[in-house]
């Protein structure tokens, strides 16, 4: 077990992933602890992950943990989250991804009990997703089965969210920050869809309206992008 | 770009778009940054506004931007809203309209979603809507398609929302307050009016009925109208 | 308009009228200014009720206003809700209900927009209704028939909650916290039960059953009662 | 009635009793005042429960009642929960468990409505139920009938939460914390299921795979566990 120096960039992320994980539950995304963010540590084969267990109130910096990027135990009092080599696997095998999300928020979880993609039949999801949000397989936590699931369904997909089979959903970004804002976007727009669903069928968005709302969104969108 | 001096109206006007947002998130209509609210400033071809890609937490006063009625930036730290053009439209069009409000509320964009107008079947849609609450067409972010859509779909209408097909919920009013309170009834209505049609058929109010709620709601109801 | 000297009894039901109204926003029964509370001043043919088009959040003991049982203002300094004379009916009709409550709560309105009483499969509904929701009949502001409507379908049922037609909810009581109770369970089953049914049919309660359960419940539960 | 000496542990177990009770509203599990948790007085046959018809937030450690095994009130200000002879029976039939409680949480209710037990279709589901969620008798409060209806059905399953038909969900555990979680999470995959089903059949998930995520989950999972 490699021993680290603490120092500032650590901690900056350690207080990054602790006070993000506030916006699960202020989401509506989690119940209980059954929810987590990561970060991957610039520079570094490092991550930071929520302990197992603990709940959300009883978080702080200094409660998160750091592992390497096999998913073991570098730094920290508690065991890390249960999740971890799902996180681990995404980071060593995606170098742009620097954040990890996973929850099983109610209605995006519903799609993935079915295995049924989101249809991109929002404005919301053509500018943030790309497109559907795809169904990962299912798999159980013990090898790398989930975390070769997430990489390997998203590579196909411009959508930085995956709801994998029976589960939950992952979502990947550039960073921590834009990992939670698609989490908190996949429910919403599995919730609309949903809701649209049960009345009727929605209008489809046609492929070339779908591009020109992702090339815009992600390019012009916001304050610091572009 | 015009130089514009700081004055108490336009402070005012800065304060009151920056409360409102608060009502957003409250009436949980919003999820991340995903809705907006305007004024016209009295007296002046401008209209104040959201910053683009702020979170409702970090709105004050002084964040808010403010706009010429084509849309361009006149003052302020942040770009503004992606929506602006929409909301400028309908400012330069519609002299008697002095608030809008966006959002893409879950019960309102489903019905959107399918391209379907709410049903007046509730004492609560006479009153504060008139009528049916209609669906404007799909359009895009970049040229006056959302604006146009807004204004020429409620001019026929008593309804001072409308639904934008697959995208989200505009409305607007006398002031940006009762602008807000027409997108806090809109999602209310559509969710109530959602939940009745699943397991039936409401019964219709007859379209005399419907024409005393709203003569009586909008000239006797409240403390200060009529 | 007669002059009521302000005493001790007086203000202790504005403070109750005022606090009970903070239950409706807390209990997700209300959105804006959409439902109010009222009881009736003992011993005089007096009530309290909300103010008109004001928020929940501005509510004190002094903004609530007074009227007599034919719904006119007695004593406050804004205009009485406009539900003002359905309440009053009830209180000049009813000698035994001390208190009244409206809301336009979203799962009895939806059963209310279809004109379905709620059926009584909850134990719940067995302690707190003693049977079905009824259904009242559609009727508008302006003259007795929704008070009239109130009354005479409550008098034939257990139950001290009734859907409107088309509109909302009305709870009566012995006082007005009880009120209050039953429009927080009304909803509570209301909603229920439509979940319940949106995937089969609940499973009836035996008439007698429902009997033990009313009987029970309001006669040894809770810390006073009985 | 049995004089019992206060002390330390017993002080311990209203905190604990009286702790949790927040967990209910925080989780909307509960409206009003319609739900309970207990625990076990260790090495004592006495429970700590929830006073009759007191709202969550009046409740106090001091406010906590104590009844003996056959649910006669021991010490206390307040008459117990009418709950409590169902509680009381699970203590003096099944020594393992140490914590009870009592919600009418609205999804799990409605599958008790439609006396429909909830299948296992969510690794959630696998990991903390380790199989359906079954349902139990419909009883009367009145005699032992609701307590033994949990015994009798939970003897059988894995999970630790049973709906009782027409009524409710109960969930025991090695602790109250346990059992609070257990009906943290019965309400979350109640909920998750129904709005699986809305739209389609969810994916089975195969019983050696059930059998894993329970396996996992009740040995490793967690800071304190295995």
């Amino acid at each position: 077990m490699a021993e680290v120096e603490p120092d500032e960039a650590l901690f900056l992320i350690r207080q990054e992933v602790s006070d993000l994980h506030a916006e699960l539950p202020k989401n509506d995304l989690v119940v209980w602890t059954a929810g987590n963010v990561s970060a991957r540590v610039p520079g570094r084969d490092l991550l930071v992950i929520k302990p197992s267990g603990v709940r959300y109130e009883d978080l702080s910096p200094a409660a998160m943990v750091v592992c390497d990027l096999d998913g073991n135990l570098v730094e920290g009092d508690h065991a890390p989250s249960s999740d971890t080599a799902a996180h681990a696997y995404v980071y060593k095998h995606w170098p742009e991804i620097n954040g990890v999300v996973h929850t099983h928020s109610t209605y995006a979880t519903a799609w993935a009990a079915r295995g049924e993609p989101i249809p991109c039949v929002l404005t919301m999801m053509g500018d943030e997703f790309g497109g559907e949000v795809p169904v990962g397989p299912f798999a159980l936590i013990g090898d790398d089965s989930i975390g070769r699931g997430i990489v390997e369904t998203l590579r196909d997909h411009r959508s930085k969210a995956v709801l994998m089979q029976n589960h939950g959903v992952f979502t990947v970004g550039a960073s921590a920050k834009a990992a939670v804002k698609a989490a908190v976007l996949c429910e919403e727009v599995a919730r609309t869809v949903h809701i649209a669903r049960q009345l009727g069928e929605p209008i489809p968005i046609p492929q070339s309206d779908i591009d020109s709302l992702y090339e815009r969104y992600q390019n012009v969108y916001g304050q610091r992008q572009g």
